[in-house]
């Protein structure tokens, strides 16, 4: 339904143009130092309106957190956070009442439910990845005690990408350019194709690749919670992700078996890692990597044809602020669900690591 | 952990070498006819030695249903189900008592639990699938008085492929040879490529393609459970599987939005279909379709390099009787999955879809 | 943890001195009228200060629903909602940092997270119960819609109690009195008793009985979810719950089988109700009935010995504002949590129910 | 639906006259030893037959464990396993087709399914509880290491019933006599009451006390799966039961709260234990315990007035071999179910408890 996670859990409520966007974690480990001017900062990288590229709508985004916290650390109790929707510009989808649009959700919302709150894409919009946002940070804040970093990146636009060993880039070059690229040349080129997109009221698609590195083996479940399954879960729960891959994914089928096995060294480790760091669905202790692709967002500013409610024909036209591609935005969010998944694995993964341990030590017994 | 869906669920049980595999499908609808030669004919799909593509071993994989249906109708408890282990050579295995296979999940087990059973991958055997097999049989059985049908079939293996575009083949000839190509040209190219393959003693990767027809509008949920990222984490889930997309997928990168929209009909259709039937993760009505990518499967005949559980450097080739390519015997388990996502999906939304009428009907009240 | 039902479902946060109380209700069905003054007077029966017999703080307990409303219905996407905590007065509770209060929860929050928020019984205070109340009113709008009714009352304080038997009572006359006891004389009674009991700096339990009618026949699941297990899970959730019973209870004991079984009449209905409306865990289309024993608070106005944190005895006297007896706030959130578990209850069933009506009229099908 | 528990979780599946009885237990710790004459031993104190007090039929009730156990220890995968059903007599009960038994679930699965397998109750009949037994005895080997200990007993019959202070009993008699009662001299007068019924041809109901030991603090969550909700969740889950309390419990309301408050001691317990051992939902490490009311079972050996599925009067009277009071037999179901609660909530728990152990001493990370 709405909810995110086993035990580290998000559920979240709000759409585009109701009075807020927001959530409960649940599941949050108790004593956490709670850094709030990271959390906006993470919210900030989120933003529309952030730089040229994308959509020119300004929101302030600022979250309030309301429980769950007691003089400046996490008390293991819920905390519900609220983002106030404002300056929304209802009256720019008054038309969309009469109109489903093209590879929206309009029609979809409308079969499901027998009604729909048209106004910028209501529940649909990529406006209720705020609450993930928030959520992926409190579990980064938490994931960065474990020494556990999660880095994405934009590597493809159209059809400009990067290679993809991911370890040929320096990511903390990441955040320099306004395509969250790594590789400075590429992400001038991808700025280029994404101005002339724009400049033709068209939009374009692309990928984000992910790195988890200092995550530790044992994490996943064996059966029907595969480590990769769970990412795989949560990535294609973004608005607009239309596949994901992990390891060689994809492209490695060009391979042989024996091309593509991760040979074992003395130290325990892999002396390459096409299989992604996990093995069976459970990690292996070696760097995390996947790959997600996003679609055009189907919003345009040139006309295109459709149907109203009725079935007849008409033209139509976005109004409005919008995106000419999402690849940018979608960079945090990618690593927020991401780390909402490695922090729930952990957890659940802690009474296995810790049963016998505790037991032997008598810990668990006061 | 080990159950599968919400509505329709199958917990599942068993390891390669144990005393037997198994589930239990929880929430299938009362009064279905159960057609048990339709059962274990999907099993007889899955089943090794089918075909001198596959690996040599002889299982027999009978099904005995043992609870949950009366007179030869299901009753809406719960279907235990058990398939014994017969014929296993564990003393094939013996030496992976010290070995870490690469690319297997004997290192993450081990690492996970502590403990492993190491004989014929224990619990991360492919064999473990049977149990889904059951129970996708029986949602295919509920599925058919609805009108939906689920077909998959091998889309690539190595780098021959098909066209992306489904409705180019006659699904209907899926069947007809051993590798599940509905091509029969690709289908003989494919052939000659996995026993060439074989006879190297190494293994080959490809993908599956899965096509859902009939449909309805409405299905999945909005935000945690969009129906795609059920089929991802459905289709995640099967051993081997390493990237997954629906629509368009990677391959509408090349697209700018204006090409990829699906515009809408007078008749509530779409005239393309780049959605994959699926808009804001809700079901459009339209042919539901993704393909799934599966590696070379790592087990290979000839050599490789690795490291004993202490660390000391060896050389292992497996024994026993081992699969150059897992899509022929992919296909059936793709659509075993894909058919309880559906399933699943369609008994959630029917409290919605219902609630009204039923309120209105009074047929609530008795 | 924080999370009560399965397709009606209700994610709380918030403790008492933290900035608000809230939550979010998933699954709530679409099409519903939000009567926001209803919701506004629920929460109002809840609310401390409304009568002499109650604590004497006042709040205000204004609710803010922030999404899943259109136009002033329900959307089916999830209603999330807050209620700011105003008026708290932290310092009354300073000396609780270093004290653990009989019988409440301090201690044993101080065990489970190693650090706690001190301040008015944290999330332990019966002040989280704001979220149920409104959920619960959500819930009971959609049944009125069925013709279902949730009726609680007041049925004993201390030892006076009512007769087993509901049906010899006016349930009208609930709200006439301040103890919510639908028989003015025993009312008059436990009035009389409780305000003794407050004289003297102590408290005293009680019971709550509650009666859904109009439920239809068919509604929980035969093994792990048996409609009276719900009830009796949602029951002793609710702070200072202590016992409950069905039916019978345990006052039946004292019967043979042959006394307590409820005969079949011609017209499909029961002689007797001795079941409590429930057979094998699910509804028979009879009243349900059943009884919550609630303890006396555990805070009182008189001095009581207790040991700091470090063990050193001492003597603790509360201040601020208390409830001598919470039967009669007890009253509202027993009926809210009653009507969740109703309403998540048949959301449940509706699949089953009308999975082969949907079939034959083919209504799934668009 | 037919799952119990969070983390150890327990899917069951059978009914009285299908071919098995059986289940799978999820989230079992790795390296448990399994001591399978424990496990049978278990059930065998659930099997009718055992005694004169209960039914006459004869049943063996073999488990056979099919997965999850290598060399004889737990692997932390899923324990399926089977008991298969014998010895059925189903024509006895072949009248029950067209007749609804009076108290029976006969109509409310008829209701809910709109058919049902008439034979012996079905999924109603309190033969699944065996599944429970091998889950139950599965968590006791595990809480033996814990050093904990559960313990139940017979303390009322009829009206024939113990001191509500199980401290004043010598538990370890308990399996000493036929009732399952620790008071010699009341389990006399109790066995001579059952027999008296039984001559009647009618039944008689009566409570379990359970008693656990050695449990550490923090278990159970604070808001909706508070430790006592979860007890009374699986004890009202049992076949029969119809009242649940804990601590003091309905006997209390005869309290203030200045007489029921647990005060410390310097030694961070109690001096009573009014509260059960669990404060706020959480466990405070003291003993905590609880008492479960049953009803005399509905299958009377004496003729009853009832109507038949057209509604035409009838008169019914049981064939079979029926139980006159489940008492004796219902002690090890709410062990076994106790054993699993309190086992789950240790699982939920390790996470919070270990987190910063495990972040401090760097465990996790290998």
């Amino acid at each position: 339904m709405n909810t995110f996670g086993n035990i580290y859990r998000l559920t979240t409520f709000g759409e585009s143009h109701g009075t807020a966007i927001g959530g409960v974690v649940d599941g949050m480990p108790p004593g956490i130092v709670v850094d709030i001017d990271f959390i906006q900062g993470e919210l900030n990288r989120r933003r529309p309106g952030q730089n040229p590229l994308t959509t020119g709508r300004q929101e302030n985004d600022q979250v309030e957190l309301l429980s769950g916290i007691f003089e400046g650390r996490t008390t293991g109790t819920p905390i519900g956070f609220i983002v106030r929707n404002e300056g929304q510009h209802s009256q720019d989808y008054e038309e969309l009442r009469c109109l489903y649009r093209p590879s929206h959700a309009d029609y979809t919302y409308q079969q499901k439910y027998g009604l729909r709150d048209h106004r910028g894409g209501g529940r649909a919009s990529a406006r209720v990845t705020i609450s993930r946002i928030v959520a992926g940070a409190l579990a980064k804040l938490t994931l960065r005690q474990l020494g556990i970093t999660v880095q994405a990146y934009t590597s493809q636009v159209g059809t400009i990408a990067l290679d993809h060993d991911y370890s040929r880039y320096d990511l903390s070059l990441t955040e320099q350019n306004n395509v969250r690229c790594p590789d400075e040349e590429k992400a001038a080129e991808m700025e280029a194709l994404i101005r002339q997109v724009k400049a033709e009221g068209d939009t374009i698609g692309g990928t984000v690749t992910c790195v988890v590195k200092g995550c530790p083996a044992g994490l996943g479940e064996p059966e029907a919670d595969k480590l990769h399954a769970a990412l795989a879960h949560a990535m294609m729960s973004i608005n607009a992700a239309k596949g994901f891959e992990y390891g060689d994914g994809f492209s490695g089928l060009a391979l042989r078996g024996s091309e593509q096995n991760d040979l074992w060294t003395s130290e325990g480790t892999t002396q390459t890692n096409h299989s992604g760091g996990i093995q069976g669905g459970i990690s292996n202790g070696q760097d995390i990597y996947f790959r997600v692709a996003f679609k055009p967002v189907p919003t345009l500013l040139k006309p295109q044809a459709t149907v109203d409610i009725e079935g007849t024909p008409t033209v139509m036209k976005a109004r409005g602020r919008h995106d000419p591609c999402v690849l940018p935005r979608a960079v945090p969010i990618v690593e927020a669900m991401t780390a909402m998944v490695v922090l729930d694995k952990i957890l659940q993964n802690l009474p296995i690591k810790n049963f016998f341990l505790a037991t032997n030590e008598k810990s668990l017994k006061k």
